[in-house]
């Protein structure tokens, strides 16, 4: 009985807060005269440039379609249209028709201002269209979304995932985490969109998953950022990253795949090495929060910005938190996710604005006010919140 | 009286001071095995990485060879030898052979690992070269130097000083303030070496007054970083960037220029708009120090580090407030030296190992501890100290 009443608190709580943060993004961020999402705005929705980010403008369309498709009170036509109309922003402006490539960034009227040397752009541009298509049932958007991907996958197996960067011979051939993960979240909304997946989709579904163990060292006792292609340590700072944040996100990523799989050995990897260790080794006990950067031996990391608290290591400790908890029942990690959550709460969020806060120093006070910036988009706060909003729907069910 | 004991009390602290910096560079970052300098090194001297960085090869190969140039009790075999062994590093490892450019990482071993889009590295590789040409009289130094000069000269001439960025219609012509700086850095080496200047670089030297002047903003109220090539204010937050630090560092730049030009309109500017008033605008009131980056419009800078205080823009305003103070004889300047030099070398300094820390928090805490990293070598601190040494004694002789 605690429990139920513990869930229904909870569901309170995130729901109110996922309508909160939502209304910000549908007030401030429309671009009614261009299309697209402003991606500059302050704390109280005043704009402080009118550039737009390609990362962020694929992570809102995939946020407003997901909401469309998972939640019935966003099952609205105002949402649906706000996505459409920043898919097609997305269509007409972001894609360079030569290379293939996406902006990182173009001007308000979707001039390209910067693009770069990666594929996360592009992810983030099929990711929007892949959940839009799902929405709409329109398949220009299905087909724009997978061929993107098939492009992804291609510069991952010929360019290793940087297309365009030298290679250079004391540059070893590294296995970056983020490469793998951002994959492996493609090839789950391939999942979740199409329902069955084909084989050479279930295929790279193997090659992230194996990717991203590679990057358990040391006995189990650390996540590193970056190791060798043949999953070694690699020397030197690089080598001795830590970034709590994604380490803990790769664990949901991981337990997500595990529960769709049945894969009961993944699940355990997940949650203690990806999720507990990380968490542990990540968290500041003094002052409470998750570092940005660590470096495993104890040096200071090089990062500038390693002591500062980002709002998203946390909304990805939220989700990761609760996913475990549901999977596993433990009461343990109901225990980590109330303490997470409540700080997080705390610190970040903006009950007057909506959308939350996403720097502060290492004491927890605002190192930049904004809402949204150049990688601060509406995507890490309601993508938490709607997946916990789901997650403790399932488990009052389950529990009723 | 008075004044002539100030100067004689801060000439022993600087001239001490800089002692103690060398020693620790002489101490640890030589490679004895591979030749170069190490670039990663911790608070006690210990190697946290065996990665050389390019700019900071050249930058240490300069710094040795002008101490050797301008200071009697360095003028020794031991600081030419080193410089030479750097150069001869530099030469053999940093270059790309058929592109002209320099690497910007290395492996101890000197392979490739990473090549960056601009002039930088370039740029000191060849100020380091000419400062040992000029210390060992040999002639490949210099000729490969100034050979590197004029490639550079081309770059900023052809691609706007970013060989290799694709040019995009939304991204504006931009005059990046730390262009025309390194630029400038350059002429003046090349006169410092030469004694006179070739027209050719004579009218180098007038193109980059002239693009550093026009960061002078809002009727010279503010130093932006980055304006239009016509020399307006470009819109967004990239517009609004001040960096105290590179605006108080182009006042020197500068003064020095309008003292060897005897241009005394130049004067002026250089000493109230760049040095004068970045100061003001850029000190921290509360906890003192220099922030390392702003928004003149208030916004929170995008830049996560904007708040802390890194060495750099500190030893720029020492050597910028004693060559005010030098070069009009006003004790107002040399009070802001005094608060300026006292502040720095309070927070910053590590009397017992040598070279100063580089990064504080905006509270003046440490953020890294280690004395050299990725952007910091053997380079502001010991041409700070050795510009002070040399200025005070010009008072102290002027003053017999």
């Amino acid at each position: 009985m605690a429990l139920r009443v513990w869930m229904e608190n909870h569901l309170q709580k995130v729901s109110d807060e996922l309508d909160r943060v939502m209304n910000f993004w549908l007030k401030y961020s429309h671009d009614e005269l261009y299309g697209g999402f402003f991606s500059c705005i302050g704390k109280n929705g005043q704009l402080y440039d009118t550039l737009k980010f390609g990362w962020l403008q694929g992570r809102q369309v995939w946020m407003y379609s997901r909401l469309y498709n998972e939640l019935d009170r966003y099952r609205n036509s105002k949402i649906l249209n706000a996505a459409i109309r920043g898919a097609e922003f997305m269509m007409a402006n972001l894609k360079d028709k030569n290379s293939k490539k996406c902006y990182f960034s173009v001007t308000r009227n979707g001039r390209p201002v910067k693009i770069q040397r990666t594929i996360f752009t592009e992810c983030f541009y099929a990711l929007g269209l892949l959940e839009l298509g799902r929405a709409t049932k329109d398949e220009k958007y299905l087909v724009e979304g997978l061929a993107m991907i098939d492009q992804i996958i291609d510069w991952v197996k010929t360019e290793n995932a940087f297309p365009g960067l030298p290679k250079l011979s004391g540059s070893s051939s590294v296995n970056v985490m983020n490469v793998p993960m951002m994959l492996l979240s493609l090839v789950d909304e391939i999942e979740t969109v199409m329902e069955k997946l084909e084989d050479k989709y279930a295929q790279i579904r193997e090659w992230c998953i194996k990717q991203i163990l590679q990057h358990v060292q040391r006995n189990g006792t650390v996540i590193l950022e970056k190791v060798s292609s043949e999953g070694k340590e690699l020397p030197g700072f690089d080598g001795r990253m830590f970034c709590p944040g994604h380490a803990i996100e790769a664990g949901w990523f991981l337990l997500n795949e595990a529960l769709k799989m049945g894969d009961n050995e993944l699940k355990k990897t997940a949650i203690k090495h990806f999720i507990k260790g990380s968490y542990n080794r990540g968290w500041d006990e003094k002052n409470g929060g998750l570092f940005y950067f660590l470096d495993v031996d104890g040096f200071s990391p090089v990062q500038l910005e390693w002591s500062l608290k980002l709002w998203w290591p946390h909304t990805e400790a939220i989700i990761a938190f609760l996913m475990a908890f549901q999977s596993t029942g433990k009461q343990y990690f109901a225990t980590f996710f109330d303490k997470l959550f409540s700080y997080t709460l705390k610190e970040f969020s903006d009950p007057e604005m909506g959308e939350w806060y996403g720097y502060l120093t290492r004491e927890n006070h605002l190192n930049q006010d904004f809402k949204a910036g150049p990688y601060k988009g509406c995507f890490h706060v309601p993508r938490a919140l709607m997946m916990c909003e789901i997650m403790l729907k399932q488990m009052l069910d389950k529990n009723n």
